[in-house]
């Protein structure tokens, strides 16, 4: 199935501190579009982000990294409201949590406020007003609240996860002044202030479309642009990007990658985004383009810090809040660290390219901790990702023309190593690529002796092994497989014609071999990487754990017992 | 290959953060040790946790998770020098972390103070000494310094990923006043310093060794356990656990988990732990204990809050310090925050215990935020993990043995849902619940028809399905693959013996079906699920996405063509 915002729930903020952090990256979205196309008289894009942070989301690190950069940013349209009612799962909040947060978001830069009882609503008010003052810095509302207000388990961990139950709902009611109501009943007073309230929007509402189209008649280019953005209108085509690599002999994938974001960022608008403090490894950043900062806000290039787990759910945001195609960029190990927020850019369906550099042992010098081994596995298993393993810059301007047009969350998968460029195959790469798997080289002649399949780095040497076993007569074809999720889609004929199943597969990727048996048919016939990598030199690690072209002949040989 | 510390390097910090988290794990393992064994005249336990960190290991959540808790903790022998550069790799830290570090520090709970210049000694030193009088609370010790000090880069984030270069290296050391000096040489004053110092070491260890062995005389009891926990001696049998769940129908292996913990508790004292606030729901608190804490430093129950991260980094510092056998606890779905932690506890084969519960789309109203799909793949991928996955109460107290008495991490993965108690196949379980998979039960009569493989709950439903083919007249064999990693361990012959190959497989688990082919076969032989959950009370989740007898029934059918 597909997956996506479609049930009404824009954000899910499930996972504790992802709220919060989704929520800095729409008001970024938002400072971002305003700097941008905002005009005198045209405030087209200005809004606040409110939100309601629990214990559970200040205790999780994730929002503690999104608040120390909104404070950076000076996010004066954040407005959070802390739930303050010191009871979580396992108790009084005294046991674990016993720091002063305000004091803390104070340190970050955040404004913040004490409102003394979240049932007086005139407090709030004000305090909300006042907190929409402060341009220059996130708010903070520090609201004294009590869990089951009202129940007779107020205050207690018991309201948090189990059902208050009919008579305990009964004495809650009465206590609150409602004795007798039905539950899920609308009281008339809570309809017609709704009804009200929906009158008045609807008037905003046409008031903004009035402005709008005042601002098309006055900064037309602008208003196109961004309709645009808004609709996700930019497709790229494989014209567009083709011809950066003409000239080139080798080049890393992450190096290619960095070239085709430039052109890439004239030809789609809404992209922007950044690394978490590893641009210049990462190839990630937009000449010219500026620095989201106060200096400027309209920059397209965001340094996230080390900040890996906020970085993407900030993405989310940005995604969710419309008019941007966010990417964010980490070494491919650290996707570790992103993963509760890609699972759930997956889940809402938005559209964020994850962009992982330093793809395999091959990192080399800084040793197994930098070293990806399970962390493409880990996450092409992760449903309603697209995973992107080009294997040299042609592929690479292909996946990111697939990421582009897919609206979809998309993850690159780059080399931190030079691996030559497939010119001379560029036809079957043209039409191959965006089929997640294709023969990138036929067999010399036929009968097919065996097909060997690999991804990324590993397609250059399986292509150097399919010369050497036509030196010996064995006719060996090369599947370069860059995508198992677009593969999997195609018609059964063509994964059949692509991988016959009457020749045996050798599958070659340097990580872990789970999941490669669907292609391979036998754990015997795959060349992978069931450990952690070694701390030398990145070609040197590589050829001793295994690939090198040597090792992939012999071990062809021996699955066609030749 | 086996990991383990064995290089001299006893704590990895390579991924930024987590150095930070682990150290306060040393220091938790030091206070609950100390409080434990330690008695008037005989301080046999007691050190301070010095650590030096950075801007990265400061923007990270992980680290912000774990100095929250340490202040809560207040953890008096934690002192780390916060090196303060003001340079990350994308260039000044005014770019993405203009917070207020000491402010935040202090907001924790931390005691702070200002360290003009790294390179006045004594300054450092007086710190240093100022902060060891802090007893009840950790210190972190500002200090400014200078990112490649001395040298021509000295102050830019070129010095970070770059080496200097063998020009700048001799103007360096021109600058230090040792010019001319080769490479890697010590001066003789510095080697002289080292002797000294070294003298000075072996006598305070003399010391301590007089010191224990009057302990040992004084207190024979405490000195024996003690030793036994250093020595991690303590082994648990098979029959200290079996006969808990003798009369019991029907159990969650969670709460099955929670019965072993309290027996385990006696047996190992050097078992600790706690879980990521959901220690009710985790099954994961051991009764009369003590919870860890000021008032209680002996208490071996930890409230880590909603801090899985640090929850899961401070538990390696704990088994890295040795004395301490740590669990740590928290929904399956969020061993996402924990992942970075786990690679490390598997790259450095500590011994940790990640108990996981609510282990697939079972888990129901929660909905798919919380429902696990492709986290006990996620798992089982890592190198050097051991991943239980077991079927009832009994296959959960084998797996509670083997990852004791492993010595190695393991992730226990339980059941929020009741499944049966399988007393009927206990002698099966017994034998074979260590080897990893094993025939559970097998089929009714000869010739083999087919083999049913599932883990965890999936267990109980192709028992069932065994059944229902057995009234057909088709002989149907059950495996239950509690673990991977033991099973993959096994003889050939073993393993031939429980999986035969010249019978179909059908693999049956509630989780992505990714690299069930291994013993599958074929992807057509895999009942899985390839997608997220839904939201609906658990039974009908499971039920509606295939995980029902019919459907296993008419699967196995389809795949022996009857």
């Amino acid at each position: 199935p597909e997956y996506g915002h479609t049930a009404g729930v824009e954000a899910t903020t499930g996972p504790l501190g992802h709220g919060f952090a989704t929520g800095i990256g729409m008001a970024i979205a938002e400072k971002m579009l305003a700097a941008k196309y905002n005009r005198p008289g045209f405030e087209i894009v200005g809004h606040y982000v409110y939100g309601i942070v629990s214990d559970g989301d200040l205790m999780e690190g994730v929002a503690a990294e999104a608040a120390s950069l909104a404070g950076t940013l000076e996010l004066g349209k954040v407005i959070y409201l802390y739930d303050d009612n010191k009871i979580t799962i396992e108790g009084s909040t005294e046991i674990a949590f016993t720091e002063n947060v305000r004091a803390r978001f104070e340190a970050y830069g955040w404004d913040t406020r004490q409102v003394g009882d979240a049932e007086d609503i005139d407090a709030l008010i004000s305090a909300i007003r006042e907190a929409r003052e402060i341009t220059d810095k996130p708010s903070l509302l520090m609201v004294r609240t009590h869990i089951g207000f009202a129940s007779p388990k107020q205050d207690t961990p018991a309201v948090h996860g189990e059902p208050l139950g009919a008579e305990n709902a009964a004495r809650t009611r009465e206590k609150l002044g409602v004795p007798g109501v039905q539950p899920f009943t609308v009281p008339a007073e809570v309809k017609a202030y709704f009804a009200e309230k929906s009158k008045i929007m609807a008037k905003k509402r046409a008031h903004w479309d009035d402005l709008f189209a005042a601002y098309q008649k006055a900064h037309g280019a602008l208003a196109k642009e961004l309709t645009g953005r808004w609709e996700s209108g930019f497709r790229v085509e494989n014209d567009e990007l083709s011809g950066i690599f003409f000239d080139v002999i080798q080049t890393s994938t992450r190096e290619a990658s960095g070239l085709i974001l430039q052109k890439l960022s004239a030809l789609v608008p809404s992209l922007c985004g950044g690394s978490a403090d590893l641009a210049p490894s990462n190839k990630t950043y937009i000449n010219g383009a500026g620095d989201f900062s106060r200096a400027d806000p309209a920059g397209r290039n965001i340094h996230f810090g080390v900040r890996e787990q906020a970085m993407a759910s900030i993405a989310n945001g940005m995604a969710l809040h419309g008019g941007c195609v966010p990417y964010c960029a980490t070494f491919l190990v650290f996707a570790d660290f992103m993963r509760p927020a890609i699972r759930l850019a997956a889940l809402m369906g938005v559209h964020v390219i994850f962009v992982l550099t330093h793809d395999s042992i091959a990192v080399g010098e800084d040793g197994p901790t930098h070293q990806p081994v399970e962390q493409a596995m880990s996450l092409r298993i992760i449903p309603g990702l697209l995973v992107l393993r080009p294997a040299d810059a042609l592929e690479t301007a292909e996946a990111w023309r697939v990421a582009i047009n897919g609206r979809k969350p998309a993850a690159l998968l780059l080399t931190r190593q030079k691996v030559p460029v497939l010119n001379g195959f560029s036809a079957a790469i043209r039409v191959g690529a965006e089929k997640g798997g294709y023969v990138l080289s036929a067999e010399p002649s036929a009968p097919l002796a065996i097909t060997l399949v690999a991804a990324g780095s590993e397609v250059a040497l399986v292509l150097a092994a399919q010369k050497e076993l036509g030196g010996m007569g064995i006719n060996a074809r090369v599947v370069s497989l860059c995508s198992w999720e677009l593969f999997d889609r195609q018609s059964e004929e063509y994964r059949e014609q692509t991988i016959p199943k009457n020749a045996p597969v050798l599958a070659v990727e340097a990580g872990v071999p789970h999941g490669w048996e669907k292609y391979a048919a036998r754990p015997e016939n795959i060349l992978a990487l069931d450990r952690f990598g070694q701390s030398a030199p990145g070609g040197e690690v590589y050829e001793k754990l295994g690939f090198n072209v040597a090792n992939v002949v012999n071990k062809a040989r021996l699955i066609i017992g030749a």
